[in-house]
C-alpha cells in the first residue's frame, strides 16, 4: 500500500516537505491542499512587488526557470497533487483523516493520511482598535492584498499611507511606498524603537535616520487608538495618543500568530500563546503529525527557551526536514539563533542572537559594544563605514548576539552569519570572535576584520581597559553640559574639531590624535571628560594616555561615524 | 625597571604587537626595527596601487584618518620608538640582546630586549632559472617594487607582461596591468589550475575565463625554464618547455619563504622547510621569544597538521595575540582553517578549508559537490548565481571545505565565512551546514540559501540519491560520445536545448522538466544517460524519475551555468 502523506498548507514549507517527501518516497501519494488561490509564492517579496523591483505578481510565483508553481505545476513536475480553495477544519487523529471544506462550494469532505504535514502558516495580527475593518486598512500578507495596494499606487489612488508596526514588513513596506511612488509615508511603532526584537537601540536610531532621509515618518512610543472612515467607508485618519494623521491607506504590520487552532482543537501539545510545539524531528506530540514554518514554535539555542520566528527561511529548511522524516528519515532540526536581516532605504541591516534587552531578560549580565569600521580596506575605493554591535556576557565573556549596518548588504552577511555559525555551534566567547578566522582580501574587508575588531573592543571593554559610553548616553551627557560639568575632547583632524570648539568655546577642545602629547596640557584635570573622535579608536588611544596620566575619561562608541548615521551631528 | 619590548619587523604584525603592547603596559619601553625605509604598509594592496585603484603609494601607508604611519607616528601617537634602516643580524639568547646593523652605514650595535616579536615575514621566492636577475624582472611584494611597475605603465614602457605562478597576488597583478593599462598579459602556473591551493579543478576554470575575459592569457602545466635579456640587461623573453613569450615584464609570484634563519639559528625550533614553530600563544621554543605573521608555522585545526599561511589578516589577528601576551596576558590562537578570497575580472572568489586535492591528501575518504544557486532571491533585481563546492568526507559526512565564485563578493564571502566559523569550532557535519541559520531577505539571499542548499545537495549525493559528475567528467563523456555511446538529456527550456539538439541529432534530446511526463518516452532505454539542465536541480528531479523507470543516469553539477562561466557552452 503506498503511503498516503497529506500536506495542509501550500506556502513556503508545505511544497519544499510534500517535493522533498516524494523525491524519496516516489510510491508515497502527496497531496498539499491549501485555502487559497496561489500557492507557493514568496511572500517575502511582496514589498519588492509593490515597490516596483518585481515587475509582475507572478514574479513570485515562478521558479528560477520562469515557470509559475501552480497546481498543474506540482502535478506535473513534482507529482504532488496540489488542490487550492480547500479549508482543512479539523483533523480526527483516531481515524487519521482531514475534515475538509471547499471554498468556493462549501462542499465538505474526508481525506485520510498516513503521515500529516501542518503547515498552516500565521495569520496577521489586527488590533483591536475602532475601524480596524475600514475600506483600504490591510496586512499585507498575500498576494491578494499586495496586489490591491499595488494596484491603488500605480492608480495614484494613495497619498498618505500609515504603516502601523515598525518591523520588517512595515518597513520594507514604507520604503516601496515612499521610494517607488512618492507616497508620504508615516510609521507607528508603540516601542520607544523601530524594529524593537532585532536592533539595539542605538541602531534602531541609525535606522530611523536612514528612512527619515527618504522622506518617512518615524513615530516611537505612540500608540494608535482609532482609525476614523470617511463617508464612503474609506479610512481617511489615524487617531494616536499624541496626535491624527491623515490616511488613505493603512497597514497592519504589527507581527503574526500562529495558525495552531486546527491543532490544539485535535489535541496537539501547543504553546499557551499559540504554536504548535515539536520536537527536533519537526514531529508533534502525535508522531504521524508534523508541523513546521510559521506554525511552530522552536527552540532558542541561546536561552532554552521556545522561541517563535516566522520567516521563510526556516519554513525552507524545517520543510526539507519534515519532507525527509515523513518519508521515513531521520532528520533533525535542532532549534533557531534568530538570524535576521532587512534592506531599508540606503542601509542594511541583519542580526543574530540576542539584543541587549533580550540577553537582560533572559537573566545575562550583558552589556553591549557598538563600533565603526571599514567593511572594506580603507584604501580600496567604495569602501563605508560598517556599525556593528555585540552583545556579550560580562562574566563568562559569551557571545550572546551581533547586529550590523552598512550600505552594504553583503558586508553585514558576511559578518552575521559567521557568528551565526559560533551561537549555533556552541557557546562562543568572545575570543572566538577575535580571532574569527573570516577571509580577506582588500576588496572584501580591512586586513583586520570589522567582526574581529568588534570583538576586540568588547575585550578592552570587559576588562575595563577600555570605557565606552553609547552614543545616547553620549548624547545625554552633552545635552545635560550645562549641569553635569563635562568637558568634550575631540580627536578628529583638527578642520572637523576646530568647528565645533568655536561654537562651545570652554566645554569643547579639539584636539587631534597626533597633537596630544605636545597639548595635553590644555585638558582641564578638573573636569570630567567625554572623548569623542571618528569611529572610537583614535579616542580610546587618548583615553589609555589619560589614565597614565591618572585622568579618568569616557569615550563615544562608534564616535561622530554613528552620530552622523543617526542624525545627530548638527547638536554640536 | 621598565619591561624592554624589542619587535623586529614593521609591517603587518610587528606594528600592531607593538602597538598593542604599548597600549596594556604604558610604562614598557617599546622599540620596533625595520630594515626597510617604509613600515606599516598594507602590502595585500600593492595590486590596487598598480592598478589604480589606489591612487597614491602613500595611500597604503596611512591610517583610516589619513595620517602616514612613519617613525613619527609611532613615537606621536603610539608611544613605540619605531627605527627604519635598521636590519637584524642574530639573537643572543643568554644575553638578551639582538646585534642590528644600520643598512646604511653599516655600523653594528647591540640591543637589549626583555620581551622579543620576531616579526620578519617572508621573502618571495625567485626559482633557480637563468636570467632571473635581469631587468625588470620581479616580485611584487615590497612598496618599493610595486612604485617601479607603476611607473614602468604609466611611461607606456610595458607592452608584455608575464606573470609566473597564478597565485593571489600573481592574479592580482595579471587584472591590474590588464584593465587599468591594457597590457598583454600572460600567467604561467606550471600545476595544472591557477590557484591550485585553493580553487577545486572546475572552479579554477571559471576563473581562468573570467581572467581570459579581461583578454589575460592563462597557461597552466606548462614550467619556465630561462628568461632572456635584451642588451640593455632587461627581459625580453621568457622561455617555457613549449614556447617562447616576449616579454618586457616579469613578475614572480610563486609564493613566499619565512624569514626565519635568524631564529634558527638563535636555537629556537623550526620547521624543517623552514618557519618558527610558536605554541598558542605564539611563543617560540624560549618563552621570552614571540613570533607570528608569514614567519611562523601554525596548526591547521581540520589536518592537525603546521600549515604556513602568510596572509595580512593571520598577522593583525596574531599580532594582537603577541601583543597582549608580550605585556603578560594570556591571549591564545589556536591554528588555521585557511580562510582567503580574491577579485579576479569579474569574479569574486573565496574558500575555507581544504580543497578536495588537499583533503584526499590528508587521508580523508573526501568527494566534492558543486552547484549553481542564485545569491539573492530569484526574483529580485541584480541576483546572478554564485557557485559553490563543498568538500566533504563520505563516511563521516564530516565538512572539510568551501570554495564560492560569484560576481558579488559579499555574496560568497557570506558563506564563506559561515562555514569557516564551523570548521574553526568544531568538526561540522553535511547536516550543520544544510542547518545552517544564515540570515535571510530577498535583497540578501534565495530563502533556501545557497549555503544551505550545498549541503543539502551533499547530503543527496552522499547518500546516493543524486548522482552528479563534475563538469569536467560531464565534458569528457560528451566529447568522447561516439566511443562511449552516452545519450543526452537537456532539461532546460526548449529555446535552450533544442538549438543544441538540432546539432546533435540521436545524441541529444531537448526535453524541458515540465514536459517529461509527457515525453518520457523518447527518452532511448538501452544507452547510458548524461542529464544536464540550467543549474543541476530539474535534472536531479527528472534523474530520479528515470530512476524509478528503472534507469540510471549522471547529472552534470552546476549545469549550463558552470559550463558557460567556464567558457564551454560552445562546446555544444
Amino acid at each position: 500500500m503506498a503511503l498516503n502523506i497529506l500536506v495542509i498548507g501550500g506556502v513556503a514549507l508545505g511544497p519544499k516537505a510534500a517535493a522533498r517527501a516524494k523525491r524519496l518516497m516516489p510510491d508515497a501519494n502527496v497531496t498539499m491542499i491549501d485555502q487559497g488561490t496561489y500557492i507557493s509564492y514568496g511572500g517575502c517579496g511582496i514589498p519588492y512587488y509593490v515597490g516596483g523591483d518585481v515587475a509582475q505578481m507572478d514574479g513570485l510565483r515562478t521558479t528560477n526557470a520562469g515557470v509559475v508553481r501552480d497546481e498543474a505545476f506540482f502535478e506535473n513536475v513534482k507529482d504532488v497533487k496540489a488542490i487550492c480553495h480547500t479549508r482543512a477544519l479539523s483533523i480526527d487523529r483516531r481515524s487519521k483523516t482531514v475534515l475538509v471544506e471547499n471554498t468556493q462550494t462549501g462542499e465538505q469532505s474526508s481525506m485520510p493520511y498516513d503521515k500529516l504535514v501542518i503547515a498552516t502558516g500565521s495569520s496577521p495580527r489586527i488590533p483591536p482598535i475602532p475601524g480596524n475593518d475600514l475600506k483600504n486598512v490591510t496586512s499585507v500578507t498575500c498576494l491578494e492584498a499586495a496586489q490591491a495596494i499595488q494596484q491603488q499606487c500605480a492608480a495614484n489612488k494613495m497619498e498618505h499611507a500609515v504603516i502601523i508596526g515598525a518591523g520588517f514588513i512595515g518597513l520594507e513596506m514604507a520604503v516601496a511606498l515612499a521610494d517607488m511612488w512618492g507616497i508620504k509615508v508615516t510609521v507607528i511603532e508603540m516601542l520607544d524603537q523601530i524594529l524593537p526584537a532585532q536592533l539595539s537601540y542605538n541602531f534602531a536610531q541609525i535606522a530611523k535616520h536612514d528612512l527619515e532621509e527618504l522622506g518617512v515618518t518615524v513615530l516611537c512610543g505612540e500608540s494608535v487608538k482609532e482609525l476614523k472612515g470617511d463617508e464612503n467607508g474609506a479610512v481617511c485618519q489615524v487617531v494616536t495618543d499624541k496626535r491624527v494623521i491623515d490616511a488613505d491607506q493603512v497597514i497592519f504590520s504589527i507581527g503574526v500568530t500562529p495558525n495552531s487552532k486546527i491543532a490544539s482543537d485535535a489535541g496537539l501539545l501547543c504553546h499557551p500563546r499559540g504554536g504548535i510545539i515539536v520536537n527536533t524531528h519537526m514531529q508533534t506530540s502525535d508522531p504521524d503529525i508534523y508541523a513546521g514554518g510559521d506554525v511552530v514554535v522552536v527552540r532558542n539555542l541561546i536561552t532554552g527557551d521556545f522561541a517563535y520566528l516566522p520567516l521563510g527561511s526556516m519554513a525552507n529548511r524545517q520543510g526539507r526536514v519534515i519532507g525527509t522524516n515523513v518519508a521515513g528519515g531521520q532528520a533533525t532540526f535542532e532549534g533557531v539563533v534568530g538570524s535576521w536581516c532587512v534592506k531599508l532605504n540606503q542601509m542594511y541591516a541583519s542580526g543574530s542572537g540576542l539584543t541587549l534587552r533580550q540577553a537582560k531578560a533572559a537573566g545575562f549580565d550583558a552589556i553591549e559594544v557598538s563600533m565603526e569600521g571599514a567593511d572594506k580596506a580603507h584604501f580600496y575605493p567604495g569602501h563605508d563605514n560598517a556599525s556593528l554591535n555585540i552583545v556579550v556576557d560580562r562574566q563568562s565573556r559569551r557571545v550572546l548576539g551581533i547586529q550590523g549596518m552598512d550600505t552594504d548588504g553583503g558586508t553585514i552577511k558576511a559578518r552575521t552569519d559567521a557568528v551565526a555559525a559560533l551561537l549555533q555551534s556552541g557557546k562562543p566567547t568572545i575570543d572566538d570572535v577575535s580571532n574569527l578566522e573570516v577571509c580577506y582580501a582588500p576588496p572584501f574587508a580591512g586586513a583586520m576584520d570589522v567582526i574581529n575588531a568588534v570583538a576586540n573592543v568588547a575585550d578592552n571593554v570587559v576588562k575595563g581597559l577600555h570605557k565606552i559610553i553609547s552614543p545616547d548616553e553620549f548624547l545625554k551627557l552633552w545635552e545635560n553640559r550645562a549641569e553635569n560639568g563635562y568637558f568634550f575632547v575631540d580627536m578628529r583632524p583638527t578642520k572637523r574639531g576646530k568647528p565645533v570648539e568655536e561654537r562651545h568655546p570652554g566645554e569643547y577642545l579639539s584636539l587631534p590624535l597626533e597633537e596630544f602629547k605636545a597639548r595635553k596640557h590644555e585638558i582641564p584635570t578638573d573636569r570630567p571628560l567625554a572623548l569623542v573622535c571618528s569611529s572610537g579608536t583614535r579616542a580610546y588611544e587618548v583615553q589609555l594616555k589619560l589614565r597614565e596620566m591618572g585622568m579618568d575619561s569616557v569615550n563615544c562608541a562608534g564616535g561622530f561615524t554613528t552620530l552622523r548615521k543617526r542624525g545627530d551631528e548638527e547638536k554640536f
